[in-house]
C-alpha cells in the first residue's frame, strides 16, 4: 500500500533544520505553545517520553544509594547570594517574586534556577557528624531561567529536570561521585536513548558558577551542532564554607564537607529528536518510546482481521508496550501518523497474513520489514526492537564519526568551522588566551578535553606552545 | 529486651496534639522547615511515602484512560482573569513574579495556585470537533497559595498535588467523570492509606471557586477535626465559555464542552499521620511505607546472627520492602527509631531464634507478637503486612464511629461542637442563612451532604423548616 502523506507535511532537514525541528515537536504533538512566552506545554505524548526516562534514570540513581527529596520553589535573594560565583552566574536569569497575596514580601524571592543554595541551608541542619555522611540526595523539579531566546526542550524559560546533590567527608569522595554520576549518565544516554556522548571535562571558562570542575557528556546533533546533555559538577568546599557547613570528623575536629552537583533535563527529549528523527517526523529508541509497536489492521471491515489484531495485540501487552489502532482512518493514514510519532515496530496484519499465520512488522528507522509467523511474534518483537536500538545507535555513531574532524593548524580549524558542520578536534595549551581567541577567529566554542586523549600535534594550535590536551569544538545548542 | 527511649522524646498526644504532630513530622524525619517561611523540606523518609502514593494513585489514573502532561509554572495576569469566580477565590492568595532577569515584565504573572486557567487556554488549542474528545488529562506539580497560617503538609504556601483536568462533549459524561474520580479517591484513602472517609457533595458555600458542583471525602482526625483529603469538581461550560472554548459536535454545530477537574496533595501524608499516629510517634499503612519490615539482629556480635539476618534480609526482598539495620546502635535505640518512623512490622532474630529456626515479629499497630518459622517468612510477612492494614483500617473506623454524634436540636448541635471532639450530623433546610448561622453559633463548618443520607429527625436544626438533607459538620483542618 502506498504511504499516504494525507496530515501532516514537515519541513525537510535539509530545507531548514530549525523549522524541521519545531514541525516535530509540534506535528508529534509532543508540545503546544503556552501563554508565558518561552514556556512550553508538554503534552501526553512527550510527557510519557520523560516519564520512561524518569524512570530509567530514578532506578540508576536508586541502585548507587541516592534518595529522592523536595526543596522549596523559591529562594530568598539573601541566601541566594551566599556564594558569590554562583550568584554571579545566575542572578542575570531569575526570575523575582516580589508580592504574596496583596501584601509586598519584605525579602524578594527568586524561583529557583538550580538548588545548590537550599540544599546547603538544609544541610547546615541535618549534617554535624561523620556519621551523618555522605548525604545522596537528588531532587525531580521544574526549575526557571528567564533566557532570551528559547526553543521547545532546548532552551525554555522553565523546564523539568532532575539535580543531584551529596555532601561528603572527603574531597577524593566527593571528587569519584562526580565521575560515577557522569559515567550514569553517559551509560544512559548510549543504552537508554541510543545516543553515544563524548565525556570529558570543561575547560575552567565554561564551568558551572561556583564550581571546582565542571563534566560533562556531549551529544552531536542531524546538523552537526553539540548538545550539552549532561553535566556533573565538583564543588570541593567551598559552598560548604560559604554556607558555614561542618562535622565533626573521626578526630573530633570540626571540618566542611565537600560537595557534588549533577543534572540532566527535558533537554534531553530535543536530543532525542535531533539525534534519531528524519524527515518523516520523529523517530524513538524503544527504551523510551511511550508505544514500541503499533497493530494496524488492513482492511479491517473484513471478518476476523479485527479479532485476530485484538489477539495478537493482548498478547504483545506481555513483551512491550503496545498499541492497536483501530480507528477509522485508512492504514495509510496511520502508516504516516506513527511514523511522524517515531514509534520503533509497525505491525500490520491483513486476511491474506492472517490465512498464512503470519504478519509484517516493520522498523522505523531503516524501513526494513519481515515476515513473522504469529506464533513466533513474543520473541520476535523484543529482538526487534533491539535490533532497532542498536541501529539507531550505530547510525549516530557513525555518523558522528564521520563529522569529527581533526584541526592541526589555526587555518585549518577556521576553514573546517566555516565549512564543515560537527566536532572539531584540536589540541591546545590550556591558556583562557587561547580558548578566547579561538573562539573568536573560529566562531566555535570549546565542549570538553575529553577522557580520551590522543595526541594530534605536539602543540597548540593557537599560540603554538606546548600542547596540554587534545580539545572537542564545536558550535552548540 | 526493655524499650529504651535513649534519643527521640515526643509531646504526647494528650498533652498538645499540634506539638505532637510537628514533632513526628520533624522527628521521624519527614520534613524539615525552609528558609522561605511556610515552605517545608521533604526529606528522603517522607518524600519515599509521597512517591508511594503518587505510584499507587498514578496507576489508577492511567487505569481509568487518563494521561499525563505537564503545564506551565506561571499565569499571566490577564489568563487568570478570565473566569470570574476563580480569580476571586485564588487571587488574594497568589505569588506574583513581577522581573525576569533584570528587567520588568510588561504583565505580572502568579505562580499556578492551580492551573484550570492554563488547561483551558491549551484545551481551546486542540479540541476542535467531537473527535478530539474527551480530554482526560491528569498533572503532576507543585503548586503555590500564599497562607497566613502554615503546618507541614497540611498547610503549606508550596505544596505537591496532582490535579485532573477534563473535558467531555455532554454533561452528563462530565458528571459521571467527576463522580467516577471521586470514587477512586475513596477507594485510595480505605485500601492504600486505610483512612476510612465520608463521601458527600460540599454546600454551595464550600465549594471550589468557579465550580457548579464539589464533591469531597472527609476524614476524621485522631483529635476529632476533619480533613479534607481529596476534592473533584464539575464546572459545566461556565469556564469553556469564559475561555472560549468550542467544538463541532456530530450535527456539525459549535458547542462549548464541559469540564471537571479534581485533587489530592501531600496533605495525605498529614491525614496518615493524624490518623494512624501514636504516642511512639507515625504509624504507617504498609501500602506505602518506605520500609515494610525491618530486621533487628539481637546480640549481633554471636556468631551467625548477622549472616542469618542478611539471608533473611534477601529472602524477604522478594515480597516487601525490607531493611535490615546492621548498626552499631543498641537492638532498644532501633527499636524506638523504628517505632518512631512507623515501620509496619520489625523483625527480631537473635542466638536463640536461629537455634529454633524462628524470628519475632513485632506489630507497629498494636504491638502483638508472633513467633515465626524462617522457613514460613514468606508467606507470614505479607499476611502480617495484611494484618497491620486491616487493623489500622478498623481502628480508624472504629475511632470515627464512637466520635460521630447525632444532633437532634440547635441546643444539641452546640453543647456538641462544644465539649466533643468529632463529626456532627444534622439535619438541614438547604438554606445559605441556616448554614451562615449554624457556623456563627456553634463554631463549626459544614463539611458535606453525604452521599449516605439517614433521617435523623424531618426538620432542619436551625430553622425548624422541612430538612431537605443531613449535613456533616466539623471542626477542619
Amino acid at each position: 500500500m502506498a504511504k499516504e502523506k494525507l496530515v501532516k507535511e514537515i519541513t525537510s532537514m535539509e530545507e531548514d533544520f530549525a523549522k524541521w525541528y519545531t514541525d516535530v515537536c509540534i506535528k508529534a504533538e509532543l508540545i503546544d505553545y503556552a501563554s508565558v512566552k518561552g514556556c512550553m506545554i508538554i503534552r501526553p505524548y512527550g510527557y510519557a517520553i520523560w516519564e520512561n526516562i524518569q524512570s530509567e534514570m530514578d532506578s540508576r540513581f536508586k541502585a548507587t544509594g541516592h534518595e529522592n527529596v523536595y526543596m522549596p520553589l523559591f529562594i530568598p535573594e539573601s541566601l541566594l547570594q551566599k556564594e558569590k560565583d554562583h550568584v554571579e552566574g545566575f542572578a542575570p536569569e531569575v526570575a523575582w517574586v516580589t508580592h504574596g497575596g496583596e501584601e509586598k514580601l519584605e525579602e524578594r524571592m527568586c524561583v529557583r534556577p538550580t538548588s545548590e543554595t537550599l540544599f546547603c541551608d538544609h544541610f547546615k541542619n541535618i549534617v554535624h557528624s561523620y556519621r551523618d555522611l555522605p548525604k545522596l540526595y537528588n531532587q525531580w523539579c521544574n526549575v526557571v531561567r528567564w533566557e532570551k531566546t528559547t526553543r521547545p526542550f532546548l532552551r525554555s524559560r522553565e523546564f523539568l529536570w532532575q539535580e543531584g546533590h551529596t555532601l561528603h567527608s572527603t574531597a577524593e569522595e566527593a571528587k569519584a561521585e562526580t565521575i560515577q554520576m557522569l559515567n550514569v549518565y553517559a551509560e544512559f544516554a548510549e543504552n537508554v536513548l541510543a545516543i553515544p556522548v563524548v565525556k570529558g571535562i570543561k575547560t575552567e571558562k565554561e564551568r558551572f558558577a561556583g564550581a571546582e570542575a565542571t563534566y560533562t557528556i556531549e551529544a552531536l546533533m542531524h546538523d552537526g551542532k553539540a548538545l550539552q546533555s549532561g553535566t556533573s559538577h565538583y564543588f570541593g568546599d567551598g559552598f560548604a564554607k560559604a554556607f558555614d557547613i561542618q562535622f565533626t570528623d573521626k578526630n573530633n575536629q570540626m571540618v566542611n564537607p565537600f560537595q557534588t552537583s549533577w543534572g540532566t533535563t527535558t533537554r534531553l527529549i530535543g536530543a532525542v529528536i535531533m539525534t534519531h528523527g528524519d524527515d518523516n517526523g520523529l523517530v524513538l529508541p524503544p527504551a523510551v518510546a511511550p508505544i514500541q509497536a503499533v497493530i494496524v489492521p488492513i482492511a479491517s471491515h473484513k471478518e476476523g482481521v479485527l479479532e485476530k489484531s485484538r489477539e495478537v495485540c493482548e498478547q504483545l501487552k506481555k513483551v512491550c508496550r503496545v498499541k492497536l489502532d483501530e480507528s477509522e482512518q485508512s492504514p495509510g493514514w496511520k502508516f504516516a501518523e506513527y511514523e511522524m510519532k517515531g514509534v520503533p515496530l509497525r505491525v500490520e496484519i491483513g486476511p491474506r497474513d492472517i490465512e498464512n499465520n503470519v504478519c509484517v512488522v516493520v522498523r522505523r528507522d531503516n524501513g526494513e520489514k519481515t515476515v513473522v509467523s504469529l506464533d513466533e511474534l513474543e520473541t520476535k518483537i523484543p529482538e526487534l526492537l533491539k535490533a532497532v536500538h542498536d541501529g539507531l545507535y550505530n547510525k549516530a555513531l557513525e555518523r558522528r564519526n564521520v563529522m569529527t574532524y581533526d584541526a592541526h593548524s589555526l587555518d585549518e580549524m577556521k576553514e573546517i568551522a566555516d565549512n564543515k558542520p560537527g566536532f572539531i578536534r584540536a589540541m591546545w595549551c590550556g591558556d583562557r588566551e587561547c580558548e578566547d581567541k579561538l573562539k573568536e577567529i573560529t566562531g566555535v566554542t570549546s565542549r570538553c578535553i575529553p577522557f580520551e586523549q590522543e595526541e594530534i600535534e605536539a602543540t597548540c594550535v593557537c599560540c603554538g606552545k606546548k600542547a596540554k590536551h587534545m580539545l572537542y569544538w564545536g558550535k552548540a545548542y
